[in-house]
């Protein structure tokens, strides 16, 4: 990749000196920031802006490393072609008429696709803005020559976007709104053959990059991408923001894993477990990037108590509202941090958290007291505090806060420190500009600020994450009932294979005729569960195949003829212990047609349509990471001892799931695997009702 | 309330040539800004600034209709006599030493409040910045006078803020970036007298006022503050930031609805209910209050289908999934719009929305097509179309969006705009200005973009909300068996007052002995309920008091000694008919100790502790403000015939809530009342268990 990003020449093969032409700004923008040999290739020219233009690829002198091609369509595979032929080993395509425009376009990036592949000339793009590089200082894009170059300010953030805007106009305005600098910015279109993975695979090394923020529509392959991500140890942050969550829409689901399963739900869920960060919006991923490339994960402290100093009653009040949002806990102050501060607050105030600096800046006004450091060096040294959030405007003096004071008592105290600023718009410009230099966290909108703390605070330290990585260490099962077996799976099919990988199950019986089935349920006891098995069908309860809690022999003959009533004759019936749980979920396994295996944990019965409590992980997992998964359920309450019930297992769950996992990564004939419910009673969790869908044969 | 607002001379109490301090602030802004008479006060100076300065405001020749104090406290109650004996209708007191200083500034502040209430002289204050008046052109603040009044920019937001720095340097930031320009602002400060209230009022017929944004930490009187609005027909929008959400934590609570009390819950959910905005956070709150100024409520239509035009797909698909999320929908365009968008578009390129304009721009690049235009009036004649969205960037030559133009098709269609906007800074801020002159509402984040569009289309028009106003029809009731009781009523008595009230109850007998308990168990039939009715003792289930689902008599006798084993000697059983219902409900009333009357409507059994799903309201209230109260419930489809159980009949559960809260209202002496739950069964709902808890005489 690397000649993609430091080329010793470049031919720019459909350069012009029409400057309504990509060619054209493509190769201005190349004059004006990069230092390498370039080749202009235009068949038509003789000579552009002031250098020798060659008829072809073949016909450039030297050997340059990069072709950036700016041509039509049709003529893409030929020059691609001839770029192999010149053995440039690689090309960023920036034109378009490939797959956007439909079906023509589509064939001809295929054939991109399969040239890449076969002959190993890496492609960048088709139909995409190319690298702008700001540290390199170079633009290999057909932006705008006049706008971007000047604006250019390195900074150790680098964006990999599937969106022209988002490397250009965006870009632009983060530059010139000072929001952040940049290192890389690469544009990646149409991935016909260079994609995220790519991109995150180079940049996880590149010294130069300190934090690296996607814009995806896709994921090309989102297990290399976790792969590649937990492969460099998680060494850096990564933030993405994820376009087209309603996209994926409903698809046709039998199982209920399935129906849950949409696109966007699989992949945020997979992602967050691999501690990368999820963004909501475009300017609130550049905010996150420079924040959590700022503020260093931390130990495995789990204690986010946050000091907030402020000049004003009112900031301090909402961003406790909004810090208790995030999770994020006011930090009580001990007896001699608030000494400390009472020592030069007015003699009336009591010091208290968040600590109002404004009455004692108005008393000791003129005596060049600092009051903001006198407070931040009280509450940094205390050690109920972990990290510390400043309120303050800038450009008035009597609130003036000392950046410089600011940095190096977070740098001695070793807490972060973020601030919130208001102002007069150039000084808070300028507030910004020197914070940034200086290492601190700063942002104009307070909600804003305290969820990029807490992002920051609450980043899982790589080493946790990284003791999650470790394999699995539970053994593969082969159930003998598998053997065979296709199609959609009844309950008793499928619940013997479960129990052959070890899973509890429910005690049941099948039954034929009504008699056999009173002489059984007079063997387990009463109460039972009866349950109608018709061939194909899965979803019993609204068929009314379902006869629960079952007392006595009278209500059992009745329901025993009322199943056989809604049955095809001849249909079995199965008698159950009738389990009765203090909560009831849902495990699933799915081999997703783009992700491959995956398991799902979430809240069962009347909570599964309600409180839609689930979450999804890349199947094998190991145990820490099934455990994590079961933790990320947002009802946490509900599994740890909720109304007086034992709290959930959740270990054995996790094992479970990790045995459901391994289970479908071995038999790739398993679509689906649905345990609904899982019953979890005194007696421990069982599974009462499961479906198993192979392929059919 | 006018002589604050337009005074015709104004005395300035501590006026002083000593630049450090707000006495001088005051007088400088006045002489700066206020084209009235001025009087200095102050017995040390002659002169102050060129104008003659009095010893006190009864020296002062004119007859002065508002004084300024910045003074010391203890000064303050002399002074304030001093302008009630000039015949001075009122004053501002900007200084501090009040309430926030504790006991001390407590009781002067008590001493004004008496004065305001006996002497009719109007108290401003104390603790606060006074009044900006961007459209009079006057500053009565002690702000620094170098700052604001040169950024003044008189536009149709009015701000009351408990908090000086949101009238200080909060209006500075957002003046000087152009966020919103400003009618009036007040900093109300400790509110001695004039509060949120007066302003309301005053503000609702003050004619250069369109919008009204309050930061508040607590509403004096929200009966009154709701009573104004909802008499001014709620005629302009009001947008609330409350800060304080957790302040008020958790009280001793005997009853659930009690304990769901939070003063935030009641506050924000009678606020929304009344029509009123909540905003988020402080620049939120100006965007919020400047869009739902520019957009005028629509009329009944319920539909919200949008429109985007967009010159980046990136930006479109983002649109649409926070479309999603705030219910809104994109628009499906007929297909005489898609023809119109076609005739410019690309060959290749489909009509859809999100409107990709930038192909059709690049297409027609240089022949002074106006795409935007183009696409604009196309989906704007949409009638599918009711709002549309345009995302731009400002400075860029080739997505040049027609301001005017975009007004001008807006105006016509009748249809609102909204636009976000990329760009460099400074063609950000000149876009900005030209959007708001024209009344189009734009945004930099895009997040914000559509949040504030939603609010804007889903603003329930005023005539429907007054709809809701009239007179409750339903008379209230005396239940007999309310004579005499006091404290804790037990289920049994509770449920009598009930039903005589009307409200269905469940069919219930005390019984004494087993023998009896057997008798009435036969007469009623199974399944019943046992409970023990133990004096003072609400929470049975917790104390094994209840006894479930009884199938018969052997079961019955069991449960009744059980019951009688847990519980004092000669308590007394309470049998019931077990009533199966597909979901509970619970209903309260509670007389809140600073909002008085309140009604409460949520989802019960095990939904009341996970969805968290309740509602308050002031009561009494009318039938049609107790259905909205049910329907703003978040889980509607558990109402709306969920799992295919009927739908629940919620008019007749808003007739129990007027009901609860006219009984409330005419009996003092109830605290609380606690239905929980109300059973919705086929045959209708009814009152399973309930608790009223009277005042102890």
């Amino acid at each position: 990749m690397e000649f993609f990003f430091h080329p010793k020449a470049i031919a720019v093969v459909g350069a012009t000196p029409n400057p309504a032409k990509g060619g054209y700004a493509i190769l201005k923008n190349l004059q004006n920031t990069y230092r390498g040999v370039i080749y202009p290739v235009n068949p038509r020219y003789d000579q552009i802006e002031g250098m020798t233009c060659y008829p072809s690829v073949q016909a450039v002198p030297g050997k340059p490393d990069l072709a950036v091609l700016f041509i039509s369509a049709a003529q893409i595979i030929a020059t691609v072609e001839e770029c192999i032929g010149k053995g440039i080993p690689g090309v960023i395509i920036e034109s378009g008429g490939f797959s956007e425009i439909g079906r023509d376009g589509e064939s001809i990036q295929l054939q991109l696709s399969v040239l890449a592949r076969e002959k190993g000339i890496r492609i960048w793009g088709p139909n995409c803005m190319g690298i702008v590089d700001a540290k390199a200082g170079h633009v290999f894009s057909f932006t705008d020559p006049r706008v971007l170059s000047s604006l250019l300010k390195p900074g150790p953030v680098s964006l990999v976007v599937q969106s022209g805007m988002l490397s250009a106009g965006f870009v632009v305005d983060l530059l010139s709104h000072e929001t952040s600098g940049f290192n890389k910015v690469c544009s990646i279109g149409n991935k016909a053959d260079v994609n995220e993975c790519d991109l995150l695979d180079y940049l996880m090394t590149d010294s130069d990059t300190g934090v690296i923020g996607f814009y995806l529509e896709s994921i090309t392959d989102l297990r290399r991408f976790i792969g590649i991500y937990e492969g460099h140890g998680r060494s850096k942050p990564v933030v993405i923001l994820k376009g087209g969550k309603s996209a994926a829409g409903a698809r046709a689901a039998l199982s209920h894993t399935a129906s849950l399963a949409g696109n966007h739900r699989i992949l945020s869920d997979v992602l967050k477990q691999s501690g990368i960060l999820l963004a909501r919006d475009f300017h609130q991923m550049i905010d996150l990037c420079r924040t959590v490339e700022m503020v260093k994960p931390r130990a495995a402290k789990p204690s986010c108590n946050i000091a907030v100093l402020t000049f004003s009653g009112a900031s301090g009040i909402v961003a406790s509202d909004f810090m208790e949002e995030f999770g994020l806990q006011a930090a009580d102050l001990n007896e001699s941090t608030r000494t400390r501060i009472e020592a030069f607050f007015p003699s009336w105030m009591p010091a208290a958290n968040p600590v109002d600096v404004w009455p004692a800046m108005e008393q000791h006004s003129g005596k060049g007291l600092d009051i903001y450091a006198l407070a931040l060096e009280a509450v940094l040294q205390d050690p109920g505090v972990d990290a510390c959030m400043i309120h303050t405007f800038a450009g008035f003096t009597r609130v003036r806060l000392n950046l410089e004071e600011t940095a190096r008592l977070s740098r001695t105290w070793e807490k972060p420190v973020f601030i919130w600023v208001l102002g007069e718009r150039e000084k808070v410009l300028s507030f910004q500009i020197e914070a940034r230099k200086l290492g601190i966290p700063v942002y104009h909108e307070l909600y804003r600020a305290v969820e990029c703390m807490a992002s920051a605070l609450n980043r899982s330290s790589t080493k946790a994450l990284a003791g999650e990585d470790e394999a699995a260490t539970i053994p593969s099962v082969s159930p003998k009932a598998l053997k065979g077996a296709e199609g959609i799976l009844n309950e008793q099919e499928s619940k013997l294979i479960l129990k052959e990988t070890g899973l509890p199950t429910v005690e049941e019986y099948r039954v034929e005729t009504a008699r056999e089935c009173a002489d059984v349920a007079r063997r387990t006891g009463y109460p039972v569960v009866l349950k109608g098995l018709e061939e194909g069908r899965i979803h019993k309860s609204e068929a009314g195949l379902i006869s629960l809690d079952i007392r006595d022999e009278e209500q059992l003959l009745r329901s025993f003829r009322e199943l056989q009533d809604r049955m095809s004759p001849g249909s079995p019936v199965l008698l159950q212990r009738h389990v009765k749980g203090y909560l009831e979920m849902i495990l699933g396994y799915l081999r997703d047609p783009q992700f491959g295996p995956c398991v799902m944990a979430g809240l069962g019965g009347i909570f599964a349509e309600t409180l839609n409590d689930t979450a999804f992980a890349l199947a094998p997992l190991t145990l820490p990471k099934a455990i994590r998964l079961i933790r990320s359920l947002k009802n946490q309450k509900l599994l740890s001892g909720f109304r007086g019930n034992p709290p959930v297992p959740v270990e054995e769950i996790a094992r479970y799931l990790v045995i459901l996992g391994n289970l479908g990564a071995a038999f790739p004939a398993i679509r689906e695997i649905d345990i609904n419910p899982l019953v979890l009673s005194d007696a421990g969790p069982v599974v009462v009702d499961a479906t198993i869908i192979l392929e059919q044969s």
